[in-house]
């Protein structure tokens, strides 16, 4: 059973083919959730499961499930996957892998008639990305009862379609009932670049890194930028730069894979030559530990106070969303970074920077994460791509962990 | 003749009539040039200029000129005037005070019975703001040699309309034949907020700020916010920020009215937890002297080098407009500040941070301008203000003014 692998030629194939549904002409996907490209992405899953011999059901927010059964009934099932949806501009891996990785375990478990105690599903979430709907990650969200259905069955789209509605149209508002999962394991693209950059193959995601959203909004006073002497000025924009620049240099003095990041910006009126009166922005910080992450906030607040002085404006900092740090289960993390190492890849432990439907699942299973490289870091973009070496080994990764695991 | 006062209720209220034309909700003037509004301005102007047995005639770009008589045809007119259009979200003040200005020094010459030995004339220049057609200044660009006629009659707005179809479609396509003006005074709200600041009614005013517009682009990477270390990104935003506080940093290091402006911003892909890649801003350097600009856009490029290599970005910085600094005539100059000394108002010497008609009327004619305060140095905005008492005081210095150079 050591010597078992997967066949990484299968699994690149049926990415590619996979990747046909929705394809962009820069190489990419666009699949957003519960539209006719995400249905016909699900029934080319099923299609590939019922070929396998696995039973396909689906719950009530569509997220699917293909199980193989295992031995001994009374067990939860070892379950892998992630999600066939994708960013309006994405790429041809992103959840894509963990769906096809999972499938291509069983595949391989099927080719070599190789048994497991507890049945092994792979499963496929609904609305990762939360591109047409929000929240994110839905399907794995409402399964782990961090959302509830009611709420979330209501939520529309900009064309005011709701998701309850969107389900149905694509038949995919399933009623299988809910049911408890011994064990998850997630095989992901790392979307960062520090695989590719430490030169690693399998990185073995310890949790996800918990996260604080802010608006800002600062106020200071329109004025012409030729009659107004500097003095008399109240730049919005000279202090929204040096909160932008304050951010940063919090993220560079904490440990713990402190991150701090001003992605947004909207200056008024943005004219050439009218100083800016007003301008909003997100402030966004990441950390594995929430002490970190209120010392973090506490100093952001801190340099407010001499920033709104020095640049006579006001500054709102509104809190908008908030994620705790995620550690995964240990004995689960320990069997992804066994498998590697029993598989001989070069591996590190890594934390998520990014939220993922395994985060929300380990709030309700033992759960781990996988992660591959991608090229240059990239990903929610069209030119996303990964090497069918790499994938291939994070899907051994997921074959020998879940065997682990089931067996 | 020093007694001679201007009627500073008939000025108000023509101003007040005036500002119904194209009206806003909010108290503004939206009268964009050569549309209905503006031809309705422009008519109004020129039924109070016959009232006042003025002879009006306009030019083939558009500028009015109403004309009264002096006694010896063999000299060149004295002309004041501004401008009758206004920005999207304009002022009632703005332009318009100089052309009801003129128009009330005339009223006031007719009142009185008083000859002059220069003609006078009252001038309303076409399209000074440029936010339906560029460039900006058109009509006085014109006049003064500035623009090419033919170039500047094939400009479009944004329905494709030319200029030339818009000075017909109102009726203001003229054939007046150029003339020489023997001198030009433009009396204009400050704009800015230095009069109200420091308590005086009169700027007398030395010219206008050189000023030097760039556009920057900025380019760093995209990267996901939170798979992604602080030191693998190259943020475009955090160089952004360094380079508008910089160009903040080196108009208050030199002299001489430095002013440095980052008025608009576009970040890409602007999303609140995606490292922007990209960062699109204008930055403009305003100054009385040409030697110091170009000390300020070397000390900028020389800032440059360092942002590009701590940031590990790339930084494109193009210079799109020069305005060279304008001296106006000392003579002109000191009839102004004569006529305010004379007439017992509060006055101080100042630069135009902005442009005005006057900028380029000044390169053919011996020019000068007179500014009165505007409340909290607001313009270009449908609060912009300003006391009917200022406006009667810079319009008796103007009164006075002209007539030392008609008489």
């Amino acid at each position: 059973m050591q010597q078992l692998r997967i066949n990484g030629e299968r699994l690149w194939q049926s990415l590619m083919e996979l990747a046909r549904i929705g394809a962009t002409p820069k190489g990419g996907v666009k699949r957003l959730t519960l539209t006719d490209a995400d249905r016909a992405a699900r029934e080319l899953f099923a299609r590939w499961a019922r070929e396998a011999a696995l039973e396909v059901e689906v719950d009530v927010i569509g997220n699917m499930f293909a199980r193989r059964a295992g031995r001994d009934p009374s067990l939860p099932p070892v379950a892998m996957g992630s999600h066939l949806d994708s960013q309006p501009s994405g790429g041809k891996f992103d959840g894509a892998y963990g769906v096809m990785a999972g499938l291509e375990v069983l595949r391989t478990l099927n080719d070599a008639g190789i048994e497991t105690r507890a049945a092994l599903e792979v499963v496929s979430w609904t609305n990762e990305e939360g591109s047409r709907f929000t929240p994110v990650m839905m399907g794995s969200g409402v399964f782990a009862g961090v959302f509830r259905l009611g709420h979330v069955l209501e939520q529309k789209d900009l064309d005011q379609t709701t998701v309850e509605d969107a389900l149905r149209s694509i038949g995919y508002a399933g009623d299988a009932p809910p049911h408890r999962l011994g064990a998850y394991f997630e095989a992901h693209i790392e979307q960062g670049p520090v695989l590719e950059d430490t030169k690693t193959t399998i990185g073995v995601v310890q949790g996800a890194l918990g996260q604080r959203w802010f608006d800002a909004v600062i106020t200071g006073q329109d004025a012409h930028a030729g009659p107004t002497p500097m003095e008399l000025r109240k730049d919005a924009l000279i202090a929204a730069s040096r909160l932008v620049l304050e951010v940063n240099r919090i993220a560079l003095a904490f440990p713990d894979y402190a991150r701090g990041t001003v992605g947004s910006m909207q200056v008024k009126p943005n004219s050439r030559n009218v100083v800016p009166g007003e301008v909003r922005m997100s402030v966004e910080f990441r950390n594995q530990k929430d002490e970190t992450l209120r010392a973090m906030v506490a100093a952001l607040r801190q340099s407010l106070k001499s920033i709104e002085a020095e640049c006579r404006v006001e500054i709102d900092l509104a809190e908008v969303t908030y994620f705790p740090p995620c550690h995964f289960d240990p004995a689960m993390v320990g069997a992804v970074r066994d498998a590697a190492g029993a598989l001989g890849y070069t591996r590190r432990d890594i934390v998520s920077g990014a939220g993922h439907d395994a985060v929300y699942v380990a709030r309700v299973a033992p759960t781990a994460m996988i992660f591959v490289p991608c090229e240059g870091g990239i990903s929610h973009n069209e030119i996303e791509n990964a090497t069918p070496q790499d994938l291939a080994a994070g899907c051994n990764v997921l074959l020998h962990a879940a065997l682990s695991r089931a067996a």
